[in-house]
């Protein structure tokens, strides 16, 4: 039995690790689960997974927890309850799928007492990925991506040598807004950008995905976590989001990992790495990848992106050869940027550039788990002021 | 300095192989050459090479080439030569590249040995292939295919659990006839089949090509090289090869192989695994999955194979699902029907009528090499009579 332990029990990809783990209840416990305010589903969580640690954001909810589920169950609260369930419960493997930097100490401690993590914060691996990974090396902790796309590279590159890799590629799927010219761009809409064509996912996701700036931190996320350079990472747009990357060798030969957009293979695979899940499976080799199970034919198609229309792209791979803080100033000013657009106050192409101008103002040469909370805390603020100079009359 | 034979030396994989060879002098060492007929070019090879062992078929030839090389290299001949090749010269890998039974006894004996084997003689895995991967098992040996669809596969399962293999999926070009409809297809002439669209090869391969025979051959190989049986392994036709198979596993996640039709990429794999070679590589990611350097996009396009219009496809499973020496009659009664359609005497569709009535006569349960020799004769004999049937006024 592998132990788990969720950070962000109750997001949806908690949500979903606890379907696969419930469909395997012979190879995995939950030992311990993390949520932020929805009480109300973690009280449902303990009920049916029956972890003997249980941790809420806010310390006033601890005691509606304890009345709910019973005396067998401990619940914590806050920061130290998150380092609990981390690195306390006894876990084997922690889900880190919790938004932002909340859990940022938590996981760290984690890796550090070598517990191994399947990591779904995309955040906590751009602003701070190269801290992880040494952290993780120090100690003999595994960092098992859960991102579709890294799972992907992660499994291409499974019993292969690391230093034959030539390049990795990372599929895109282009979101709503491939299809568009740059002239119909400057018209796009919040409600335009809320569509997705393939993933159901989160406002801040998609927006990330319209704006291609997704696929800009998952370029990060790839760096640090297979340790490539920027300059050997790639990204192929592919509408249908079936095949979710490649590794080219130096020898020539390429390994790409295809599997329908579903999060709880990823998931699943992360969870039962080096082994795999048994099953079920669909046995149909073209539904297998991407033909309907009555179609005749399934077609993969691939493009190449394009950073003219989409500059938030090509400002991740510029954090990413600048270094230092510049991601994490990157993926904070990216949070309020987007925030902005979906509250009305900037439009679509002010995006990047709020972000550059507060990345430029925000990264420094120094990585510390310090200096990423300084950068991030000074983007935000520079991003602040952006948009104000943006709606202020007199800049119009 | 990893030490080369090779069985066949002077026929295209062989040549394809001391051009990787050539280019990694580094890292691979020729320490024998097996020819058949073509002295010259095998001198040519001993010159460039400097194996210490060559071998020739015929015992006549032995003091031409003796004569050519000098005294350094030791001159050998016939079956006792092929056997000194694989099993005497010291090799760490032994290359089987030629055609037919001709070198069954050496590869036996040098599998026996515990020797590496890269194996491209799809006869000798399609007939014998348990015994070969017994005696691999017991000694310690281990197979690499050669053949790109195979070569795909073992990528595939690197550092994979054997377990989770719910699907292995072979690619098949089509052939020539795949957009003939079945009366079209009466009419097909020598000429026709001769086209293959995308590799170049022999003359017995390209009618294999395009009766998709070369398919069936390359199922039961599978299932041999990475036992699975023939209903876990499907085909999909895949027009411009350039992803060779996949590997679907039990959790849902498929991992494919891609690169482009150059047998030299599967044989640089084989003599380097289970290292990659460094390269050179063409780094442009569209360029790596089939796009041009200068296109724009590329399309992977995967269609289901048909058995009605191309039968010896499903003969292939027929004779996997019986066994024993069936894949070996299968194998030979082909070889004589193909023959026989190129020169004329039986037409197109009457191909896989001749190689089933061959089958059934010559199968039998027993699997030993002389079980398997005694079919190959007996499939090859009833075949002749089969044609002579068919070509006879009374029959018409």
């Amino acid at each position: 039995m592998k132990r788990i332990a969720i950070l962000g029990s109750t997001g949806s990809i908690g949500c979903q690790t606890l379907d696969v783990v419930g469909a395997n209840r012979d190879r995995f416990e939950v030992v311990a689960l993390a949520a932020g305010s929805r009480v109300a589903d973690l009280i449902e969580q303990v009920r049916a997974f029956h972890p003997k640690l249980a941790s809420v954001r806010d310390p006033k909810d601890v005691a509606e927890v304890r009345a709910a589920v019973g005396a067998g169950v401990h619940i914590v609260s806050g920061a130290e309850g998150l380092l609990a369930v981390a690195a306390e419960s006894g876990a084997d493997l922690v889900v880190a799928a919790t938004d932002g930097a909340v859990a940022f100490d938590a996981v760290f401690a984690a890796v550090e007492r070598g517990i191994t993590i399947a990591v779904a914060n995309k955040e906590l691996i751009v602003a701070a990925g190269e801290l992880f990974v040494e952290a993780a090396r120090k100690s003999g902790s595994r960092i098992l991506p859960v991102d579709s796309e890294h799972s992907a590279i992660f499994q291409c590159l499974v019993g292969e040598p690391h230093e034959r890799i030539a390049k990795l590629v990372l599929t895109a799927s282009g979101g709503p807004f491939w299809t568009r010219d740059r002239e119909a761009m400057r018209h796009v809409t919040v409600a335009d950008a809320l569509q997705h064509p393939t993933w159901q996912m989160g406002t801040k996701n998609t927006i990330d995905s319209a704006t291609l700036m997704n696929k800009g931190l998952e370029v990060i996320e790839a760096s640090r976590l297979f340790g490539i350079p920027g300059e050997r990472i790639d990204v192929l747009v592919h509408r249908t989001s079936i095949a979710h990357g490649f590794v080219i060798f130096t020898d020539g030969n390429v390994k790409a990992q295809i599997a329908p957009p579903d999060m709880r293979l990823p998931i699943g695979y992360a969870l039962a790495y080096p082994d795999r899940l048994p099953g079920p499976f669909d046995v149909d080799p073209l539904a297998a990848i991407g033909g309907s199970p009555d179609g005749a034919s399934t077609v993969l198609g691939f493009e190449r992106p394009d950073t003219e229309r989409f500059p938030c792209l090509g400002l991740a791979y510029k954090a990413l050869a600048r270094g230092g803080t510049a991601p994490a100033a990157l993926s904070a000013a990216n949070e309020i940027a987007v925030r902005a657009f979906v509250e009305g106050g900037i439009p679509f192409e002010a995006i990047p550039a709020v972000i550059e101008a507060a990345m430029d103002h925000a990264a420094g040469r120094e990585l510390t788990l310090n200096s990423v909370r300084d950068a991030d805390r000074r983007a935000r603020e520079r991003a602040e002021i952006e948009i104000r100079a943006w709606t202020a009359p007199t800049t119009r």
